[in-house]
């Protein structure tokens, strides 16, 4: 098991993914750098640099995916990419925010094979170490030197907004629990804002620090959405029939825990008769037995959830790509875009 | 109690928390009109507009003492209201964003004689309603008109500061919980951050809008900073020693909760052998009961606690009025001060 695990090392990382990793991981760390008092510890643990006890741990390190698409977009347009490294550390602080705090909300006590802030600390100190980050988040953004403080302040207000549009998601996204009539529209405006929000201004943001060109922004905001449906979509694939040792989470687990997700909501909607009672009933359930977790896999498997899922999820590339397309960058930077976009499409973990 | 309870209204109002309400209460309304999503409803009610179903309330309204402090600040040295409006909205959603979460970390189920947000809706939905108003509070900074951007980007860093200030101190609050060695010097240094933090910023960004005189902001900020601690001084003493009909805390309630308040803080410090060790005794057990309470009260009243903290408050009160006189404000606007420092520092709800 080890080994494969391992393993998923070795599978090649996008280059957006890879190239700026190192000075993302340095920037993030100055923005965390204060010992003052624990939380900060518990913050650093959270980023993945120590274990429990405060060591520094070697691991596998985060995709840093936000940072990086954000950084990306700013360089692709003309732009230096020291210039967008404000922006990119709030991005991905503001991501692990949304993590300590979605964690305590669905009691979660494991993320990527280790246990969450709050089951080791608990809830309280957890939520309190939710909120520092997002201050920290929100100070990153005035370590802006060369930029002028009209296009600073723009990139506070839409961070903010993005901010915004996240938690409302999360919040529709809480409210669905336990309903078996969430329509799919209903799903896509959900994970447009829970997960899209912050996917879209990644690149968003970035393009306007490197261009002033507002239709060129325009284009990369445009990108970015369909691209937060790609990841969200994969997500929720492989939140029912990822691989355990890959993503930590064991086979089903979104339908033992009764989440709104893709899978789900389209098995809902195109079973019919006998088989959407049986849906209902199962989900109907307080707690979820193994046989009902692979009954509603057997009734996935007939209406086709998964081919649903993965073919909207690279509909969602193909818009993706076309759309910035337009935008015109060099051909170096559209081939990273594409092998980016298709890594999120396929991804096993 | 009924009559008791009302008569309190009857207590006069400061001037400085007449004047403003209605400007406030209006700029608040308007920042939380959203009808879009069910979480914009559960806002309404924790600011006390709403019951929990959603009909409106007639109440006694909160005293609004952090957006009415901004807006003293900017009209008294020559600033217009309407420009400090902004911050003035985004203290008081702070304010309240901090209450959610506090009462979720600490079980609160009742602030101000009705239940907490957690307590109706669930601590899920509460979380994630505080960190909507979070934002809200972000987003209402940029509504500003007048103010120049680099005025408004100073706004936007000083009350991000504030808040990381301020959650640092909530931090160490918890942190401090069932510990009975906190001295003096580490409880002040808490409540600076908890609650001073957010006190201090009111009048000092108020005073920056109003303006662009260094020294005189200077002086706005250390009066402040007093201000804060006359504020939670007092706090402390009515957690111990106030009248539940009008806190709405049963007397001796951070005594049974073991807060490390000041008047439990100075008679740990300045009691002595057998009163020391009951102290501790009391303070290592996991539920008190109603003797523990009244044995701490005792020990209390031998070491003097009241008056202790008391004074102190009354020293702060003496410091914040003393650092503003420099700031050579009119004789009205003086007054006015004044009489909302002594306020603070005797109010009894």
């Amino acid at each position: 098991l080890i080994d494969e695990y391992e393993g998923r090392i070795s599978t090649p990382v996008p280059r957006i993914l890879e190239k700026y990793r190192d000075e993302i991981s340095e920037a993030l760390k100055i923005s965390i750098s204060d010992q003052s008092i624990f939380v900060y510890e518990m913050l650093r643990y959270c980023l993945g640099w120590v274990d429990k006890t405060g060591e520094p741990v070697k691991g596998v390190p985060g995709k840093a995916l936000r940072p990086s698409l954000c950084l990306f977009a700013c360089e692709s347009v003309g732009g230096r990419v020291t210039n967008a490294m404000p922006t990119a550390v709030s991005l991905e602080l503001i991501h692990n925010f949304s993590l300590i705090h979605d964690e305590i909300q669905d009691f979660d006590e494991v993320r990527h094979h280790r246990p969450t802030l709050w089951s080791i600390w608990g809830a309280p100190k957890a939520l309190v170490a939710g909120d520092v980050l997002r201050m920290i988040a929100d100070r990153s953004l005035e370590a802006y030197g060369d930029i002028d403080v009209g296009t600073t302040l723009r990139q506070v207000a839409l961070l903010t907004e993005a901010c915004l549009d996240m938690i409302e998601g999360q919040y529709m996204d809480i409210s669905f629990e336990g309903k078996s009539s969430v329509t799919l529209y209903q799903y896509m405006n959900m994970i447009a804002r829970k997960t899209g929000a912050l996917i879209r201004s990644s690149i968003h943001l970035g393009s306007i620090i490197g261009s002033s060109d507002d239709e060129v922004a325009r284009m990369f905001r445009r990108s970015g959405q369909s691209l937060g449906y790609v990841f969200q979509i994969r997500d929720d694939i492989l939140g029912t029939w990822g691989k355990e040792y890959l993503t930590g989470k064991p086979v089903g687990s979104d339908i033992r825990r009764k989440k709104n997700s893709l899978p789900i909501v389209y098995a809902m909607s195109e079973s019919q008769g006998v088989a959407k009672k049986a849906l209902k009933e199962v989900f109907s359930k307080n707690e979820l037995e193994d046989r009902d977790v692979e009954l509603v896999l057997e009734i996935m498997e007939d209406v086709r959830s998964m081919e649903y899922s993965q073919g909207l999820a690279e509909e969602f590339c193909d818009k993706a790509l076309d759309t910035l397309r337009e935008a015109r960058l060099s051909r170096d930077a559209m081939d990273d875009f594409g092998e980016l976009v298709h890594f999120l499409a396929n991804r096993e973990f």
